[in-house]
């Protein structure tokens, strides 16, 4: 009996796939769920239950929420990733996280197969289909709803006939949650024109009244929110609860797939997107000029290629060395208003701070240089183009 | 008599210059303002009685804002320039601007010398000294402010024991106006940790309302307001005003000046924040993915050196042809929604909207691929990593 | 019956394809062959009687080569484009040129499909199937040598069967010339330790006695070659000619596929390498540095998207618009020695040579700035690091 | 009395420093010479003579090879770094670490300042001023050379009345030699046309017959010659040793100056030549397309900085770091020929060769995909140009 692996959802795609397998192509079923930080402890219990009652054999739980983050959050932070300038990846890099667990699992499981419900339109199925023939090569890969394009009522159908009963009513918004943000899509977000209305939003607002925020980070990783030490996930986890509370973070992502069509999200990602101009203001006064023009390249390829599938390649552990050592300065504190829907950043106080420089400080008189320093500078300064210059006629 | 022409603008420096220079150096003054959108009629005009009653001979005022927008702003919008992602310089550009009109104003005039009241700790002084050297080369450039390091009290007397009186009050934040934004300085700005009080900004909340407007562009360049056609530099004064109401755009920048300092200054820019908001999500629907990520780059490297004084290098203009011919397609209409402090991007409408092609269209089933192609597409897409991940033990 | 456009070349795998789809499939076949610069009038002829004899219904020869520099190699002279360091793009670049058009001659005849004789290993199909499926997507592409595996002993038994009989001795080493370059491949490529014989290159070395060239150009496209106005494409074929003598130009080039793969390919390409140095040299004396660093940057790019089959996509546009404006002033003389095997630059002149400038000389006391002006230069310019050193303890 | 470090050469401008500071100012004088591979151990004892002769309390000697191999020379190996595709930074590369160097030793021995020779012409002034004003800021810079700007034969006189005799004759061209080659300026680089006659190099060719070899990386570092495991710096030595006796390596830089204006220079750099060949071949056949296409760009601005005097930028620390990374799999064999004036690169042999996959090979028939994947890959691949295009009229 082959042993199939499955990248189990606890919805109607998955569970399609678990019963079908199992019952029509006797495969022994192992259902997973790997955790980023979407799922409470009763999500979880919930999934487990409903795949033994579909069939599963034996049902696992992988929380990579620390892996993740060491591994790929971190970095998202020191470079101040936001693809197109917007969207923090928070699905795309989750996929790929949760794949890589689930090839992993699969390999040390000895798996015949992986089976995955993602269809053959999207960018999900190549984050998947990927990790899975570069780690584990030898074990197929199963799609049956990009294969079958079934329906959801042939789902339904068939599930039924099996004696499988659950309430699949379609959610108006399908939603995807993860420590890294929440993605929305639904209606709107297939047209051009029309943004997502307030209550497609999973988080509400709740508070009217502004907060003053203190995140400290060292080299470059979230260490202390409001003067108190905790983790970067724990902080992340604690900033996401306070920035939902003024639903902070919305946005809309219109971007290339890897199919080479345009795709459009909606998204909420309070923590991420307060983190990561927090972390970018920190940066602004710590780093050389020279740091902050080629971390900008080095960085927006980084979301780039993370978003296209290609965290394996090694050109991300390369990026991943300049980025750590990008942020060995990258120390301080970040002082932020909240309010609703909108948040400030006030200042920051850092022992790297390049303004507060005894050498020289802006808009002051100073000893650094005087007005013939200045004289001289700007004479040779300008000599290329005053060459230049001279051979026009 | 050797004819200076002092680059004057009615403040305290300047006239400091005129009155000095006239009468211990024996210069023969003519003053010159250049207007890129920041002075009224009025101020204009005020400005002009005063360099009269100063003792210049010949006072002129040079509006530079349609020259400004064509040769320059049209850029930073089709390239969505926000310095180190927040600022979009402002002042850097259009003292770039005031710089050569005057070069080319001494030129023209056959002037000995040009006179300007920079000090010696800015950009200003390398943006206006680079121009000149440049453009009239064999014309000499005075600097009493930057030479003589006078206090502000010590010209105030100067100023007075030649008869001239005006009321020289500091104001507690210095301002700087023009069509692409305010700068707006003071003691906060020395600070890293504090930002600007709302008193600062020259603008104050007056709408509490959201409004929904739509601005059009036809091949990167806005066209219309609401429906209604108008030239660029018309929208973006329009804009400006809708936006100021809503006390939309203002932010702090900190970032490298030229001398290899820090500067942090505050700003408002509501039209031009709009704008490039508006016009980076057209593109978003209608480049290329290669479009998009090239462009970032090219339209980096273009606003960091036009805020380093290197706006008539030719690779100035090579920019600007790429950024150009990228524009082909960016033709449509954004929807936006302004509101207290901020604005919404609601969606796009163009004809060139990748995103709603006959070909394929994201997340729906389509004939453009089946499911056996994406299958070999990600196999093959696959193929180096899987090579790479091979040698791995 | 449907209309058959073959892309023909005289060899077995098009041979095969004209007569097993006009006798068995019953596709009405037009020959079609695009001449590179690779084809001599005799073998044109020599191709045009043998397509007849096939059973073509009409052969049509379209020569390319003014077109191919126009729109292409003119752009990878503007930015001295060596794929990897090494490689013109011989191969890359014309195939897509004979695939476009190709593409626009189906379109012209309203063809119902076109048919390539490419194989699934390699670059040729890609570049082949997506020019015409975005030129003339209406088309059907027909590829039975990719489709059916034969091998070259089954084709021959079928020709044979069907009474067509030539003599189709494989080559030692497989040749594809073109006025950009002739790439060979044989068993040596196949290996990543050997180089090819010198008896595998088409060219031999014929001229032991070094000799001196001059190569003008204007605004960067090559318009005399020692002190003759000729037009670029004659310039390239009679520099080959010269430089083929002295076995100039051979090298081996290992680089990435489409595919995923590495492959690896010998070449000669006298002229272009020649050129492509030259210029080079001519834009060190004219261009700023600024132009130099980013002209490297979108160089490559513009070399590795054309490589990989992105001609078509708009961002070639905009790197063209680049490549132009920033050859306004290469013009001048270029000085050169041919040896065997090699070549030496020896100089350029040019009016834009701005290391001949008046303004200042390198090497020289001059007049553009003194000793104080120096220390003035480099106290400013070392601000920064002064500033970040400082804080070290 | 004030203690003087002078950067001592043994020529006649740092000895007219050392004479004059000691007799007119009073200056206790300590010489340091830092030898980078230029000089034999007679010519360093011939120099510390003459120090003692001419007044030098104390002559120091300090061997900087090791560590400019290892903190920088293996980086521009690393990044196979020639700027502008032709020059090894030969110069500006040590002049770099002897300016570390003798800061470090200045601040070692409370030096009150330091002397070195530059001009005010020139890059060097800038790289040894930054040097130490960064490293120690409070050491006094004396340049007499530059501030002085006496002639050579005012500085002869000067000697010969200070009892000082030596035969100064000016060599017809200046040489500077160290471990990354040697560089040669005279009468031809002050031109734009001439090349310098082969007789100006310092070696000249000794070998006609050709030579077979083969260099071994670990790592991206050349770790043996010939099957002879030696240490990178002892490999660089022998290679340049084989390689004079061919006379490779021999060239002419033409670039920017930190001043802004072009300068020319001769050079022959043997070893860094072929090395960088030799480590460029290996890496195409063990890295990534996206490795390649980033460390080509990362490579060219570590090369362009530090030229530029910003060695000590920690931008640099961080272009280190992504370039180390790089490196891992860098390893095995390459194979090349040393012909007079040239060398050939035949091949490499690698555990990680990326072209002899198991997994698939170029130009073969193989199991990683069929004919379908292919039609399957292409169709997807060309999905975005299909759409772009598929506006057009």
């Amino acid at each position: 009996m082959k042993k199939a692996i499955v990248a189990y959802s606890g919805g109607l795609d998955t569970s399609y796939c678990v019963v079908n397998l199992n019952r029509e192509k006797g495969y022994e079923i192992h259902t997973v769920i790997v955790n980023t930080g979407g799922f409470s402890k009763e999500e979880e219990e919930r999934i487990e239950t409903r795949a033994y009652e579909l069939g599963s054999k034996k049902h696992t739980t992988i929380n990579v929420v620390e892996n993740f983050y060491d591994k790929c959050l971190k970095y998202l932070l020191f470079g101040n990733v936001l693809k197109n300038n917007t969207y923090p990846l928070s699905v795309s890099a989750e996929r790929i996280f949760q794949a890589i667990a689930i090839a992993e699992y699969a390999k040390k499981e000895n798996a015949d197969c992986i089976v995955h419900g993602s269809t053959g339109a999207g960018n999900d199925q190549i984050r998947f289909d990927v990790a899975f023939s570069v780690i584990c090569p030898e074990v197929e890969i199963i799609t049956p709803i990009r294969d079958e394009k079934l329906t959801r009522q042939q789902e339904i159908d068939y599930l039924k006939s099996q004696g499988v009963e659950y309430s699949w009513e379609k959610a108006k918004y399908s939603i995807n949650k993860g420590i890294w943000g929440t993605s929305v899509g639904g209606e709107e977000t297939l047209t051009s024109n029309k943004s997502l209305p307030s209550e497609a939003y999973p988080s509400q607002l709740q508070e009217n009244e502004s907060m003053d925020i203190e995140i400290e980070f060292t080299k470059g990783e979230p260490t202390a929110l409001n003067g108190k030490k905790m983790s970067p996930t724990e902080l992340i986890i604690k900033l996401n609860e306070l920035g939902e509370k003024y639903a902070i973070g919305r946005d809309t992502h219109i971007g290339d797939t890897i199919l080479g069509i345009k795709g459009r999200v909606g998204f909420e990602a309070s923590a991420p997107l307060i983190l990561i101009k927090a972390h970018h203001l920190l940066e602004k006064h710590t780093l050389t000029r020279w740091q902050l023009i080629h971390k900008e390249q080095v960085a927006s390829w980084y979301g780039t290629l993370l978003h296209e599938a290609q965290y394996l390649d090694p050109i991300m552990r390369d990026f991943e060395a300049f980025l750590t050592s990008s942020q060995n300065r990258v120390t301080g504190k970040v002082f932020l208003t909240l309010k609703p829907y909108q948040f400030e950043l006030k200042g920051i106080e850092s022992p790297y701070d390049m303004m507060q420089s005894k050498v020289a400080k802006y808009g002051e008189e100073n000893e650094a240089w005087d007005s013939r320093d200045a004289r001289g500078f700007i004479k040779i300064f300008g000599n290329q183009l005053k060459i230049w210059q001279s051979f026009e006629k």
